[in-house]
C-alpha cells in the first residue's frame, strides 16, 4: 500500500483543488525563504501576524476538543494544542525577541485583514459545521507547512537566513505529528462518512473548505510579500 | 405514497427508540391532561419549569439558525424562534398570570435539574455536532408534542381543564409549523447524507441523540409529576 | 435629556473612533450613492457581497439570542434576525432579480475576503466573549448604514439611481428597529457594566470590537469600489 | 497578606454559597470515602460517571482556550486540559481496568441525568458567557475536589480503601495545578471587573453560576450514593 503520510483524506483533498495547492505550496513568499531572496521586513511582518494567527489557530484546535466524539480525536487534538502554544510559537517569540519584539508586543500585534479572514473562518466552520469541518478548515495550515518543510529542507540554497524556519517544518517531530493528525482525520471522516467518504453527500462541502482554506493561506503569504 | 405529516426522517427516529417513544407520549403526566385528573400544583410546577425550558429551546432553535447551511433551513429556524417566543410561550404566560405568576417571575424561575439536563443537553448537540445533531435533539419536544396534541383533542375528557394546554399543541397552526419543520429536516437529511440516509455512518449517533432527548422527554413530565 | 436615537452606548462607541467612523460613513462608495456615481458594476458587486453579508449577519444576530440573558435581549435580538431575513435582504433579491440574478445564485456567491474577515470576526466575537463583545461588533454596521441612510436622505442627488438603497435605511421602519436595538443595548450594558460602563474595566476592549468591526465597514466599501 | 491557595475569587465565591459548599464538601459520600464505608458499588458507580464527566469537563475546559483573552489563561487552561487528559482520568481508568472495566467501555458509559445536567450546564455557562462565566461555573469541581483531598488525607481512616482516590487530589501536583488556576481567575476577574469586583454589577450572576454548579456537585454525590 502507498498512503500519503499525511493520510488519505488529506491527499483526496490536496488532489481536490491542484491548482490552488500549487500556488500556496509554491508562493513567491515560499521561494524566497528557500532561496534566502525574501526581505527580512516582510519576514519579521509575517512572522508577527504568523504568531497571532497561531494564537487563534490554538483556539481552533482547542474547538476541535469541544467538537470531538472519540477518545483518539480529543487526545490527538489536546496535543496539537499543546504542540502549537508550547512549540511551534516558540520559534516565532524567540526569533522576535532577537529583533527586539517581546511577546506581550506579538499578542497584541493588529491583526491584517487577511489574516482575521483565515483564522475567524476556521473558527465559524467548527462553530458552523461538526467535527470534519473543523479538520477540512484545519488542514491546509498543518499539512501545508509540513510539505513546504520538506521540500524546501531539501532544496533550500545554503545560505539562506530562513533555516531555522524551514527546520521548524521539516523536523521530525513536526512531521510525526501531522502523521498522527492525518491518521486521526482518516480515522473521523471513516466513522462518520463511512468506506467511500469521497461518494458521501458532504463530500463537495468539506472539499470547499479546505479549498477556502487553502486560497486563505495563498492570501497570507500575499500579505506578507506586501510588508506592513 | 403514505408519508409521515412530520417527515420521514421523524418516523425513522421514533420507530428507532418506540418502548421511550411510548413513555413519553403516554406518560402518566399526559394521561392525566387527558381525563383531567392531573393535580392543579403538578401542572402549574410543570408550566413554571416548561417556560423556562421554552427560553432555552428558542435558545437552541436560535443555535441551528447560527448552523444552518441553506436558506430554506435559516427561514425555518429563525420562524420556529419567532413561533416560540411570540405564540407558545404566551400559553404559558397567560395561563400563569391567571394564578398571579407574571413573566419576569417565571424567567427567573429555578430550573429543576431533569429541565436544566435537557436544555443544555440540546444546546451542547449543537456545539459539539452539526445541524443534524441539534436536529435529532429538538425533533423529539416538537413532534411528540404534535403527536400528543392530536391524540388527546379526539380522546380528551369533556371537562379535563387542560383543554387550552391541548388545544395550542392540536392547533392547526403548530401542526403546520411542524410539518415544515419536518420537511425542512428531510432535506437537511438528504443533502448531508445521501438518499439512504438510516444505512449512513452517522445514523446510529443521530438516533442516539434522538433517543437521549426522548428519555429526558420522560424525566421531564416526571418531574412535573413530583410537583414543587 | 438629549440623548442619541440609537442610544447612549452607540454614542459612546462612535466618539470613540471618530476618524474610522468618519471614513465609514462618508466613504468614497457612499458619496457615490448620494451623486449617483458609483458605477452599477460596483453597486451590484457590492449588493451580491452584502446578500451574503446579510446571511452571515442573521446568523450572528441568532447567536445573540443564544447568548442573551433577559427577555427583552431575546427579543428583540429575535426581532432583528427576523427584520434582516425577511425586510432588509428582499431589497438586495429584488434589485439583482431585475439584473437576471437569482437568490440561490446570491446565497452561492463566493464571498470576497473582505467580506469574509468582517462576517467571521462578528461571529468570534460572539463565540470568544459574551452578548456585550457580540453587540459591540454588530453595532457599526446597524447604526452606521442608520447614519448614512438619513444623511444622504437629505442629500442626494434628485437623480441618483440609488434611492431605493437609501430608503431602505432611511425608512421609519428601519431607524425605528435601530433606535429599540441601541435602547436594548443601553440596558445590556448597564445590566452588566453598571452606571459608568465607559469607566469600567472591560470599555477598552469593548471600544476595540466597535473600532475593529468599524475599520471592517471601510474595507468593505473599498472591496464594493474595486468591484468584481 | 492572608490569601487563599486558590485564590481570592474562589473564596468569595465559596463564602457566597456557604450552605451548598459544606453540604457538597461534607456529603455523606465523601464521609463513606474518609471513614471507608461507602460500598464499593456506590464507587464504582460514581467512578464510571466521573470518567464520562472528565470527558465533557475536558472539553469545557477547551472551550476555555477558546474564550481566553490572555497568553496566560490560555496556558493554563490548556495545561488543565492536558492535567486532565493525561493525569486525573488515568486514576479513573486503572482502578476500572483492576474491576475489569476497559477504557471504551468507560468512554461509552450512559450518563446519569445528574451527570448531564452538570456538564452540559458548565459547557452552555461558556456559550451563553464569556471567559468568567465559565470559570464561575469550572470552579466548585476543581477547587472543592482540592479542599476534600486536603481534608480527608489529614483525617481519613488508616484503612479506608479510597486512599488512593484521595491522594489524587490531595497530591502536591493537583493542589500546585489548583493554585495556579486560582491565581489564573484572580487575574482574569480584575482585567474584566477591576479592583473590586464583588461590587461590579456581574458579581451576582458569577455568584449564581458558581452556586449552582455547587449544588450540581451535591446531586452528583447523591448519584453516586443511589448507584446503578
Amino acid at each position: 500500500m502507498n498512503t500519503h503520510p499525511y493520510g488519505e483524506t488529506f491527499a483526496l483533498w490536496r488532489d481536490g483543488c491542484p491548482d490552488d495547492w500549487h500556488e500556496y505550496t509554491h508562493h513567491a513568499f515560499v521561494e524566497g525563504l528557500r532561496d534566502g531572496s525574501l526581505p527580512r521586513a516582510s519576514f519579521l511582518h509575517y512572522l508577527i501576524q504568523d504568531y497571532v494567527f497561531l494564537v487563534h489557530f490554538a483556539r481552533a484546535w482547542s474547538l476541535a476538543v469541544v467538537k470531538a466524539e472519540t477518545l483518539d480525536e480529543m487526545k490527538i487534538c489536546a496535543g496539537t494544542v499543546d504542540a502549537l502554544v508550547n512549540h511551534e510559537m516558540s520559534l516565532h517569540v524567540q526569533t522576535c525577541a532577537a529583533e527586539g519584539i517581546d511577546e506581550a508586543t506579538l499578542f497584541a500585534a493588529t491583526e491584517e485583514f487577511e489574516n482575521l479572514a483565515y483564522t475567524r473562518y476556521v473558527m465559524d466552520a467548527g462553530l458552523q459545521g461538526d467535527f470534519l469541518d473543523l479538520m477540512a478548515a484545519l488542514a491546509p495550515c498543518c499539512f501545508g507547512y509540513g510539505e513546504i518543510g520538506v521540500r524546501l529542507a531539501g532544496s533550500a540554497a545554503a545560505d539562506t537566513p530562513y533555516r531555522p524556519w524551514i527546520d521548524t517544518y521539516a523536523d521530525a517531530e513536526y512531521q510525526s505529528v501531522m502523521a498522527s493528525v492525518g491518521q486521526m482525520i482518516d480515522g473521523a471522516i471513516a466513522r462518520r462518512l463511512g468506506d467511500d467518504p469521497a461518494q458521501s453527500a458532504r463530500w463537495p462541502q468539506l472539499q470547499q473548505r479546505f479549498t477556502m482554506a487553502t486560497k486563505l493561506e495563498v492570501a497570507f503569504w500575499g500579505m506578507g510579500l506586501r510588508g506592513a
